[in-house]
């Protein structure tokens, strides 16, 4: 085995972000760190990157061994990189983030694991940079939602515009006009009037609505305004 | 010190993506790799991080002490960890870059140092899998430049709508229709006419504008449609 001469290794880690939606609130999945330094903190699901498994491996590897989870499509978001991140030894460390359906994981997440899922906006202390990471993730999860309709597909088969207009709000941390945001929802023709009202929340009722899956499929990708059709070239 | 134990440390890389602009132009800056395996190949701008320094410092360091360019803002892209994308020894790099006026770098660019430009859509063969590099940066390049109106910094004080045109052109490695280009352009209200024209590239000319620069500093972020005023919460 040759190698390069002269040159300091490094551990590399990997950290994984997990926003859940329950139908109310977006939360953060965290965990208990088992090993020291910060012992026992709430912290991000990490571990070191393997001599034999690419950054996305090892992102999907320690979120299952942590939490139990599986299948969820993570996207890389940065590499952090400070000199005294990790107490312990100079570590380099890759973030990843997801958002999921709380629901949808709710068997894969059980009590063999000590994961759990706490409010986004209540902010909790976290241990190393975990803040900072989510706060880009946090950034990031909100140009790609002001952007693209990726939050629909939180949402369960039947929704009310008010469940999205949670949705939003959790996202954004802030309160939207009602009227502006159902303009702007249905300007975007992405959604289907059904006919049966939810009347849990109110005497008046809001309407059901469904997603238009084949307009989505078209419109996930056509947000682009300036240059026509750019998204052909993306 | 203390240290993790039982872990494996590995060799971390930055590689650094210039794009350029002439005027004309979109090129990609190149050196020729001065270590084995594939000496004198086409390559990034590439070096090892090290253990003082961050990989944004660091990518600074590697384009400086190869180039001699220094003072360019570079954008973190993404980490590339395929297993054996170094023959050499398992490497993860951090792909960095940017795009630059290439005029304005001509002197710090100059004959002491081996660095070149290429036209990026005349595709050349480059080491690795440096060639993911560039279409990931390029993908990048043409999402943020369909959104946000970054092209425009790159071009003189006083310039053309063809000379735009050229550069979006370049950019999308496609052809615009005119006519909607130019609506699109006045359309955003950033450019202001002036008096002249350049009669260079033809008989009837082509008013000079310039960027309103008052207005480009508040429309920068302001790209966002779907969640009004989106970009306060960036």
């Amino acid at each position: 085995m040759r190698h390069y001469s002269g040159q300091r290794r490094m551990l590399l880690a990997v950290d994984c972000i997990i926003f859940g939606f329950d139908g109310k609130d977006i939360k953060l999945l965290l965990i208990q760190r088992g090993l020291k330094p910060e012992q026992n903190k709430w912290s991000l699901m990490g571990g070191f990157l393997q001599p034999d498994e690419t950054l996305d491996e090892s992102a999907n590897r320690i979120l299952k061994q942590l939490t139990g989870i599986e299948g969820v499509y993570m996207e890389q978001l940065h590499a952090f990189s400070n000199i005294n991140r990790d107490p312990i030894e100079r570590t380099v460390s890759v973030a990843y983030f997801a958002l999921i359906d709380i629901h949808q994981y709710e068997t894969q997440l059980n009590d063999e694991y000590h994961a759990e899922w706490f409010l986004l906006n209540k902010k909790t202390r976290l241990i190393f940079d975990h803040e900072d990471m989510v706060r880009l993730a946090q950034k990031q999860l909100r140009y790609k939602a002001a952007l693209h309709p990726i939050l629909f597909e939180l949402l369960p088969e039947k929704f009310t515009i008010p469940q999205l207009q949670d949705l939003y709000e959790g996202v954004y941390d802030a309160m939207f006009d009602k009227r502006n945001f159902t303009r702007k929802l249905m300007s975007t023709g992405l959604l289907i009037k059904m006919k049966g009202k939810d009347k849990s929340s109110s005497k008046k009722g809001a309407y059901y609505y469904k997603l238009d899956k084949k307009k989505y499929r078209i419109k996930q990708a056509s947000f682009l305004n300036f240059v026509s059709k750019a998204e052909k070239f993306l």
